[in-house]
């Protein structure tokens, strides 16, 4: 019994593809605890809706306290966590943990206590989602890609911010006459240059003399550049990324 | 003759490359079609030539329903729709309803009946020209390479909902005691988020603090990563999805 | 001495790398030329100083006149535009036209006729920069590797069409009723569409309704992969023509 | 003595992987400097805490002083830079020059004299972190590839150009008569036609007619094209350049 538990349980010990029933139902339930979570911060639907929230708030705490439980007992079927002192070094790993914040406030405080930095632990469970499935082979390709060329991709980041500093140091310097409100300082001129940079453009606050506004379309265009190199780094980084996996399916056994 | 109607409407049976003269002006009348259904919401413009409208809504009609007959008789030329019961089986399949869709309601209603909801239907009718020529080649191959990519593609998407609701999460806390309105409660700094990372901007929003202007500037940065992300896994799909095709053509005979 | 003017005249004919005196100094004066004609719009600057400009368009006309009579005349080196037949064959060449149309209106009006489409005839000339030196390489790969993919890139360019009409029709249901100003018809909404799908966001339209903003934030996200997509699709095109490129100059002798 | 001291103090002498000790301080010093001076051109921080901000001041430049000499003595390991006539040489190098005219200034006027100019010099030093540690080698990497596509790069930019005018034109043309403020003249029109074109989008200026709508809708899909086209040059140049220097690191023995 404690064997077929496990299995549906462990992503990784589930023998079909794709996901058991239980992650399924698991995985619906932390999106709409994230939801729940999200929508909780919203007053018009807290206080239209005190009992649908507080009722839903219980079976989610309800639903993830079994959960908890399951898993532990489930652990056992790992040679590492079997016994007593094993249940404790499961309780120690990273995601028991994440688990176990999420419920216990709630069950600590019998519902009494439920801020805001509470609420946030809750989307915290977000995170396991990363965990299910494919998604792992796929993050792995991600991940491997952004290691890969993490000094390329720091490096443009590098650029972007000293492109953001200079470009604030120019405004400040040829528009800070006009507006001093937005372009006083270069830590003021820098709220529009990053916006600017990053192409967001908010129209909040632009420059108004020509030569700022000559200046503002130089930064612009540097903006382009800004978001062609870090997606021309990740685009070979990718490339490589994948010759290389398919490079070693062919010489190795394949290794899923 | 059957033959020959069945070579001029069927796209894959055309014998010479590109489009048969048939095909050109349906494709014509279905933007046709499509222009007259958009232009048609604006009231200046419908008020202004409601004779128009309605004579070109009559031809519209009148130009599918002999297209839908001729294709509904052409279809015999394929064995799986030969006879009355494979008519009805041809009658059956999702091109044909999205057909039969496009001019049923005018002529059930004798075009008394022209709500808005008959002419978005009219616009499904777009989609078949997806079908098209050597558009079905590169819809081939754009479809393959999002295929091929489609747990990273989908986990760069999941990766973008998360920092949505963190930066949501991050503004909520800083800014919302000073913009209630744009900022109090995360649904509503979701907003203002989306509008951030996917680097649209629109400005109706911004943080006016200095914290929130500084967590905004790194929602900005973070945003290039966000657009980097999926158009490096796009591009290296691309390069392997071509790679594949040409060892293919190289290997077999050219399939084209 | 005809011979030596045909060298430093026609870019392909100039022996060393680079470009020839004669066209770096015809380079300068076109830009000069563009840059005038832009400036001349503006009225400050037009009535603030109307002999600068008089007398530059002098200068400007006169030197193109020399360069046209000298290219004129070199032509003869080219077998094709020997003799006085060749010469007018030359004249009917499509950059020769160009050539033409920049000064002609000028020559004909003596000068009192300076309205602005002869001032957009004088940008014309620009076009000519692009096939100076080693650019026209640089040409040569990006036009082959968009011609490579140019189905792709269309159908690209029609996902973006139909994201367009999709999105501007569910703004236009459920925003229409609160903004009909802005919302009220597909072709109104589609201004606002047009703005966020290519993530340039005015600002000056946006949605205040919530089931309108959720639909916009879907819309903005959709924008991405819209700017993905021909991104992923140019990159390997590009990947494609450089290798195809490598492949030619390791089996044959060097082309350049 | 000196010899440890060259070892500490040169990225490239340090035996170990990754930054000395002495060079990890130096990074941050450079960085807090860097923050130091934006900081102070915010006359609200300035004023609020004057003594802050000369002590860290004096701080900085002493301990650059101390960098600057120790460099110097140094230098002798090197045998380009030997004896009294070296240390001359090592002075009048690029680095050397930027190092003292970060200190310079203040030890000339004593303090007094703090203007904006001299405070950018010090933004200067940000530059020698380029040179630090393994960041050289993806710096060389990224500056490989975009002088490898030097060509197409500056084509895609001229392209741009051509783009803005084109846009500008246009819009001057069709908006010039009904916003002669905002597109009254090209140069005018140049302002909205650089921010849609980036796909900034301040929303400060926009069309209103709507001609003026329909052209800056098809600006603003061809401001997509403008952003795919560097990307997807940088990108293929980034694998080219990958791939090249695999290729070199299989034939030959490992260069790191």
């Amino acid at each position: 019994m404690r064997r077929r538990l496990y299995l549906h349980l462990e992503p990784t010990a589930w023998p079909r593809t794709g996901l058991s029933p239980a992650n399924v139902a698991i995985a619906v339930l932390i999106v709409s605890a994230a939801l729940l979570a999200i929508l909780e911060t919203e007053d018009t639907l807290r206080s239209g809706a005190p009992r649908f929230f507080l009722f839903a708030e219980l079976l989610i705490v309800l639903a993830f306290s079994v959960e908890y439980l399951a898993r532990l007992y489930a652990a056992g079927e790992d040679p590492r966590y079997r016994g007593l002192w094993g249940r404790l070094r499961y309780m120690r790993t990273w995601w028991a943990i994440i688990d176990l914040l999420a419920i216990l406030p709630f069950l600590v405080t019998m519902g009494a206590q439920n801020t805001f930095l509470l609420r946030l632990l809750k989307l915290l469970r977000l995170l396991r989602l990363s965990r299910l499935g494919r998604f792992s082979r796929a993050w792995a390709a991600i991940s491997e890609a952004i290691h890969l060329r993490r000094f390329e991709l720091m490096l443009s980041f590098a650029a972007a911010g000293m492109l953001l500093i200079l470009s604030s140091a120019c405004l400040y310097l040829v528009e800070g006459g006009a507006q001093p409100e937005a372009f006083g300082s270069i830590p003021r001129a820098l709220w529009w240059s990053v916006a600017t940079l990053t192409t967001v453009g908010y129209g909040d606050v632009t420059p108004i003399t020509a030569p700022g506004r000559i200046l503002a379309g130089i930064t612009a265009l540097a903006g382009i550049g800004l978001i062609a190199l870090p997606t021309g780094v990740l685009a070979s980084a990718f490339s490589d990324a994948l010759r290389r996996q398919a490079a070693q399916d062919r010489s190795g056994p394949p290794g899923e």
